[in-house]
């Protein structure tokens, strides 16, 4: 099958999955603390996911942030999750979206993120640029000091939250201001499309930016772990974004001096 | 005219006022820094409102964010804020909205806070309940350990950020997360809706509260300047939210805890 005929399959895909975002009577679980939580809205997208990207095409595995990673490795790794920012869904809040990533010997090669409530379908594949609803879109050329930073901080393991928060005062006075919609994967977005320019986050998995870090890149933008290291598909890891090469570089390097090395970077 | 009769002429004005947010091709001035910006969709708004509400009901008088407030007193005036979220508005955000309150004997008596991007019209009469989209809203009751915490940092005056980051670190680790969506118009909405919990900014104008303030409390919410005192529609204040009695007087007192009682509640 040809990318462009897999990304439109895949879409098509995302969109039919989305129908049960749309069902109010889903229900909500506790993954080991009030904060972390799953919807069978969750379950159901991620059940009906993996059962057809893998149909789709044959010999490729999949794991996503509702299940436990499989044990096979093969060339093609479909990465999902079903819903980013499920607080947000279950919430009413419309930032939320189905995120798929199909990787290819490690690397991203296809990137959908789909937010129902708002209408917005961001895709990309390798080199083939970033769209937002079949529209080419780009970074923003904004320097740092007029730049809106989005950022979190460590949510479920708030023990972390001091040098994020130490990170976010730093920033804020050297930027324009700050923003936190509750949802890695659509901020990574927001920022391919140029509505916002700066993004950390200490403690992000896969599921969150497989897809939209190949959206931001292929938007023109930058993205790597600490210290401008490439991020892992397989570890828990810190992320860092930004619009343009001179404010990324300066984020490292900002980052570098209120993050501590150590301990995030992990499998999970 | 009947007070239901104003709310749905106001709403149709307000519809018809939002068609200048519809134009890509608004051009953006600053207001001193580069932070605070105008654009003219800000002004055509504030122009057109002005003139309709006023024709609307004859003696009434009017004062918007885009213009110093006149000396006329009158039984009967709007406060408008022709957009919330002004910087949200030009980077393409969807987060905003047109915000028309209007005070009969300095008391919020009618609110409407309607976003063109997201499609989300609220509104409330006094003692009329809080609405959206036409369907009755009420705050959530949700405890403030699993709340949802809006707030900003003082962006025209970062020298106070400060404080409002000690009363974030403090309320984070005590209740779900935070969020930063950048117009209190409509967070105080999405507070209204149920979206989010708890709400406390430094420095707000009567533009940004009069209309969603009316619209929180008609869906069951408190909302009050520091220690619980009544909010001004003269001065610039601190702002302080919340859906239940029981967290409202949990962030009055945080907020004691954290913010000097000085200096913001002042006239602009």
């Amino acid at each position: 099958m040809s990318k462009s005929g897999l990304l439109k399959k895949t879409v098509r895909l995302v969109k039919r999955a989305s129908r049960f975002m749309r069902d109010e009577n889903f229900s909500v679980a506790e993954k080991g603390s009030a904060i972390n939580i799953v919807t069978t809205a969750d379950t159901s997208i991620q059940s009906y996911l993996q059962k057809h990207l893998i149909a789709m095409l044959p010999g490729s595995t999949f794991f996503g942030e509702e299940e436990q990673r499989g044990q096979e490795k093969s060339e093609f790794l479909w990465i999902v999750d079903p819903i980013d920012g499920t607080m947000n869904f279950a919430r009413g809040i419309a930032d939320c979206a189905i995120s798929v990533a199909l990787l290819q010997n490690n690397e991203p090669v296809l990137g959908v993120v789909y937010s129902l409530r708002k209408k917005e379908l961001f895709t990309a594949e390798k080199e083939g640029g970033a769209y937002l609803n079949g529209r080419r879109i780009t970074v923003s050329d904004k320097p740092f000091s007029d730049g809106l930073f989005c950022t979190a901080f460590s949510l479920y393991q708030k023990e972390h939250a001091a040098p994020c928060i130490s990170l976010l005062t730093d920033v804020y006075h050297q930027c324009n201001d700050f923003r936190r919609f509750g949802t890695c994967a659509l901020e990574l977005c927001y920022l391919a499309a140029g509505r916002c320019d700066l993004y950390f986050e200490i403690r992000v998995y896969p599921w969150d930016h497989a897809a939209a870090g190949l959206i931001l890149r292929e938007a023109g933008g930058f993205i790597s772990s600490l210290g401008g290291e490439p991020l892992s598909y397989d570890l828990l890891t810190p992320l860092i974004a930004a619009n343009t090469r001179e404010n990324f570089d300066r984020l490292v390097q900002k980052v570098s001096q209120h993050i501590p090395e150590i301990t995030y970077q992990r499998e999970f």
